[in-house]
């Protein structure tokens, strides 16, 4: 300790040695840039940046982690094309760079707009999505972790069969994929997947004409929270290889104060 | 300052010489106990309770907030009789004696569980709504704030009218009312008038031939989230006198990402 | 009716003649843009967008609100400046033109990124505030309101009174102004107020030295919530004019559970 | 389908032949009894219960999860001791009869409330945790999660180190466990662990020398959010026998608008 007004506190042996999982930041919101088809995007994730830490280390230094997010979200941000899996990535090796680690994991969490044409009248509209794309760096190798929170409906079958009515209720789709980092996976598919499965898939705008379609089509699709679940799994499955998949949904229950859930997982 | 080691900072003459609407305490929740009707009930409500503040004062003796809450629980929790009610108005008080006020005011936000019957099997069922009891004592005289959030559903009256079928979702039904302390409003009668404005009310067990009930109800009452809301405020009306009344609904929408919402307002 | 596939509901009588003070819109999230110093922004903000409701109409078309958003988004995403307040204006005036109104009213919330200097090492740092901004149109006259909330923190005056050392904690400091459409007032001058009002504003990235200088400022000016309140009101009493102010601090104590909470306004 | 007007649509073959690993009912709030040491405590947790489902079963009957729950509530409200475990065992052996499944799991979430004494005056205050009792019956076999989320402290060594003052926030520790039906752990000795392990231990009530003893520990007691998570893990495994522990700990920074996070596991 040659410095006494900066102490390297985090570098003192622990009282307790027991090496941590992780360690670091969470719900740091920055700005962050990317460059998607000579499109720049400036958005403002939550981002979790941890590092494990062994028994030996008191503790992080945390301020390396911010400045690894920071420095990279600048000096990347005049690429071409940079995604939010490469700036992950990045940010990663810069923290080994600055900060030793045997398993380091980032997370951001932010929304995607997808632009769409409303089913008949065909005018435009936009349809925001919760996803979140997550890096972990684990002995010299990249994996992700995708995620896509998606809103659609289920139209109940049983109701159906039984009354010729059914009850109807906003349903919550959400589709994690784990892959290598070269695994060639878009949001915009895992989004596919999950509205397709859906009774109907909703939109922002819908003038009365497309409201008459969205209508009709969930009363030709009545379906459990259950079928919605597998289908987003059967769908992911024809779509994407060498992942993990694990598929939840959430349906808003219009007769009951509670929700029902359903959840699923395969390995492709 | 005679006690160096207790100063009293809050007495001090604050810097800046405003004097403040409210201060207090926040989220706090700790164990309360009513008795109603011979039966006991022990909750945890979220608990806010402010006084206002003078420009001559620094700060509020926060110890005190507390210590009107816990001794007013401890030593009315044996009354055969005592609403959440008068258990505020009965804290209030006794904080006048620890804390000089010239406005304060206490929330207590918690559930009330319903006993009910399912529709045609009669079988029982429970309902739980969130509900929040406020007091203020301002000049020597009480008012509350009462507040009941219900869940049930809207069917749409346009889809209905255009395609012979609706699109169907659970929404949310809020009223509020204030009143004199003495005006005798139960919290049951107004969850009664948002459940009684929705296409149909919600149950949290139902049998299939239940399920037809309300199926078959919502179909015959479509509703807008505007009707629902001035249903509210017509049966609040109605039931209630010398009070001021506000109704909020949000339509959690199956064809939409987004909710729709209404609210209006009533004096009677 | 003369179109019986596309009935104007909307326009029936309801069965209950209440006027309503709104209807429409909220959680919506779309893509926005507005130019600031020759700036493109892009960004999702969570909308409500509502209008008065006359005792004589069934509903809203809910469908105008989403295309006065999303038209007047699109059509002036081109001009060399528009902020989020004249973005607004443009779409309540639109809206006026496709819906008829005697109150419209429109919010977004979403973040404000502002670009610092950490204390001493003068490292390029980026704060994030939550912020939001509401316009309404009544009456052919214009009005926002403004709000921002910004992070800091107390350090217990009477701790340090009475032993020499303080309990510190995370505050949160929210500061709302009502003014007329014209009167000039940035949410970077609203945050600074705030700011400034804490023991010690706080920075996402800290090297030790800029640690050391935040703990020194802290040390230095130890407050009570109700003081970083009065300071809000303070500040923005002197930098703002012809306006309704109103501040609220909430202080997550770390030697309590529960929060601690002021709040105070003014005119001035 | 001997009876047309009430199909049992959910034995159906679904369309997709994917096994689920779980489905059922969530965010049910439901009043639940039950007797401790001959008192009897009534309160409203948030409720989970799911099985799997065989890849030949479309649906789930979701009014047999909900009635397991109600049923046993009902009947065995009577007993002289029966504890949230018990109670969630038996509503998953109730469901075993009701409904076949080979792994169902329920949840309970609820707070629990202790009471204690202010550390130097002596008074009485009472301490409100969130807590979780999860229950699984596989094979046979039954197992159990606890969970507490513990409000508490942090006090930073470096800053203590560097300038003699430190930053002081509220931090949150959460302890989870996964053991044996059998395996004697309560959810005291749970906070207990957690508690022990912040710079101080937090009160509801805190009279001024109550508040200078916690000041003075935390100030003795300097500790990283890491520092607060091994102290969790090393209690835990010295406390209990036979299960997997996991610890988090999150710090909301005094200096920061984002938090600081660290999470630890054992193996006893």
């Amino acid at each position: 300790m040659n410095n006494p007004k900066n102490p390297e506190t985090q570098e003192d042996m622990p009282e307790i040695g027991e090496a941590l999982k992780r360690a670091g930041i969470t719900n740091l919101r920055t700005l962050v840039k990317i460059t998607h088809d000579s499109h720049r995007y400036k958005f403002v994730p939550n981002i979790t940046i941890t590092v494990d830490l062994t028994k030996d280390k008191k503790g992080v230094h945390m301020s390396r982690l911010i400045e690894s997010v920071t420095e990279v979200v600048e000096s990347e941000a005049e690429k071409l094309h940079i995604s939010i899996e490469q700036l992950e990535k990045r940010i990663l090796n810069r923290l080994a760079e600055k900060h030793p680690y045997g398993r380091a994991v980032i997370e951001m969490k932010t929304e995607l707009v997808v632009r769409k044409k409303t089913p008949v009248t065909k005018k435009p509209t936009m349809e925001t999505h919760d996803i979140s794309v997550s890096m972990i760096s684990e002995n010299g190798k990249f994996t992700k972790k995708l995620r896509v929170d998606v809103v659609g409906n289920t139209v109940c079958p049983h109701a159906m069969q039984m009354v010729g009515k059914p009850h109807i209720q906003r349903a919550v789709g959400i589709l994690e994929i784990e892959a290598e980092y070269s695994n060639d996976i878009t949001l915009e598919e895992m989004i596919d997947c999950v509205e397709r499965s859906f009774s109907s898939e909703v939109y922002t705008l819908l003038k009365s004409q497309d409201e008459a379609y969205v209508i009709e089509k969930m009363f030709k699709n009545p379906k459990f929270v259950e079928d919605v679940c597998r289908g987003i799994i059967y769908r992911a499955k024809k779509t994407f290889k060498g992942c993990k998949i694990n598929a939840k949904v959430i349906s808003q229950e219009s007769i009951h104060r509670h929700d029902v859930i359903a959840e699923g997982e395969a390995v492709v």
